[in-house]
């Protein structure tokens, strides 16, 4: 039996080790990666990126418990969580991380905990995680969190990959003109200020109401009219994740988005975005590895010897290694 | 006259015209680059990251000020500044920061600040950021601050353009366990603590020493020996931007890695790796356009919806557009 079956039956073991095989991309991981694909398309994905230091991690934990044992006459949900850390090229702290989460959720065999410093071969960050969400989704977690550091442009694409992306902020670091970011409030659908029992809360909660006011009447600079019906209005919740406190209604809001998705037909729009932008991290890996198989090695050192004796421009350079490949 | 002979020149509206013609990508902006590209290679080119809230635009104002105003001896240096956003779509908050900034400066011929938001049509953030290093490195501008916000993939990528790699870590995001990252510090030339007056810095130093020595014997994991001699060990200095303290410190750390880079050979390496990469960006982007051309709109949008209904799965819709693609 395949890594792919075993895994569509439930297996755990073989969910770990296939991971681990698409992870390092490996022709039989990538083989079960085709197998499992028609499986795929039930999961809800989340996105949860924001600063480090704003407790993004303690907040995803409470998430897990709040699907695992929610308020009564409502079903439990498989949970697995992805936290992409692409800046470490060792795992050392991803590891030690998610001993710390693991402690929590042990022995709960429908919640899985992964962390992934995989730049991926063929296709960045991205495409890397976009594989072990595939592998989740067709295992039958139904909720999958991807978890990212940062507000850099790594997370921006990931933030493609979801259908629901909550942005966590924190009181305190607003003392800085950059440390709220217009461009990732763009991308939130859910606004989370963790450690919202500190000193400068309000301050805080005040300063987001007024950024994403800005980013909001910025994306439609033509109309000073109230927006469509059908317009999604990211709330902003405050949360003390340390202590449990705001989550439910985190999740709540996070149901309400999904059904915002559902009836306004975006479900399906950022479907199609999501596997679009898949394709073309895959192509653009693609192109640049047969264009490698094109050029000898011989003839790209040449060329970049004359880029670094300032002989050829970069542009210069590209268009003779381009007119090599045969078209 | 053109643009770019202006700009050898040392004129200043030129130069600011250039700039956003090379960032909108224009084909006179391009072409200029390639006219330009001869009289490049003399900058010093710094890259300054770090999380949001620890201060760098601070430091990198300090920094203006100390090497426009040397201690006696030693020369004045003429300063360009980058400041990246990768995430912001609009430019509002760079614009802002700007205005607060130049403040400072404003009069200084000898010193120029550019923010930009530009993703780069051809080849993303890297690339659009080494078009507007080029321009400011041929314009005469001995020291080139690129400064970036975050951790992700975009600052490592930027990194690789910059000789010199600061990263700013304040006190207080400490108490994370992703605060630190340990793969931001292997990009790391010389770590600076910023606001180091604030009540956790000694604790702060300690976790960064800690972080740093983990790093640097990870990167050597098959020897217990010691370094070779040629060996760079980044500094940790401390700062508070604010007051101006410790300022001076991280200008000689800026001059003494210059001089283990020139004595060492790898200034030359990071030449070549920097241009290369570049390159590679440049490539890739080409590559993609040329694939857009060859594919008609019709049939992408038809692999694109057997993708979505599941019926292909990404790598397989991948090699049904390139076997369409003429080798």
């Amino acid at each position: 039996m395949s890594l792919a079956e075993s895994v569509l039956q439930g297996n755990r073991l073989a969910l770990a080790r296939l991971l681990t095989q698409v992870e390092n991309e490996t022709s039989q991981g990538l083989e079960d990666l085709n197998r499992l694909f028609p499986h795929t398309g039930k999961a809800h994905i989340v996105g949860v990126t924001g600063a480090p230091g704003t407790g993004k991690s303690s907040l995803v934990n409470q998430l897990i418990t709040a699907f695992r044992h929610p308020p009564e006459g409502q079903q439990p949900r498989r949970v697995a969580v992805i936290a992409v850390d692409p800046s470490s090229p060792f795992s050392g702290g991803a590891i030690l991380g998610d001993r710390v989460r693991m402690r929590d959720v042990a022995g709960d065999a429908d919640v899985f905990i992964r962390s992934t410093a995989s730049r991926g071969a063929l296709g960045g960050v991205a495409a890397s995680t976009a594989n072990l969400v595939q592998v989740f989704d067709a295992a039958g977690f139904e909720m999958i969190f991807v978890e990212t550091v940062g507000a850099g442009q790594a997370e921006v694409e990931i933030a493609r990959l979801a259908h629901t992306v909550i942005v966590v902020e924190a009181p305190g670091l607003g003392d800085d003109i950059q440390a709220i970011k217009a461009g990732i409030l763009e991308i939130a659908d859910i606004i989370v200020l963790n450690k919202a029992d500190r000193p400068l809360a309000d301050n805080a909660e005040r300063a987001l109401r007024m950024m994403l006011e800005l980013a909001t009447r910025k994306s439609n600079p033509a109309t000073d009219e109230s927006p469509p019906l059908l317009e999604w209005r990211p709330p902003i919740l405050r949360t003390v994740a340390t202590e449990g406190r705001g989550i439910q209604e985190v999740v709540d809001a996070i149901w309400h988005h999904r059904h915002f998705l559902e009836t306004s037909g975006e479900w399906e729009r950022r479907e199609r975005r999501r596997l679009c932008a898949e394709l073309e991290n895959l192509l653009q890996a693609a192109l640049m590895k047969r264009l490698q198989e094109t050029i000898s090695p011989e003839t790209y050192q040449g060329v970049v010897d004359d880029l670094v004796s300032r002989q050829l421009s970069p542009r210069q350079a590209l268009e003779i290694l381009l007119d090599g490949v045969k078209r």
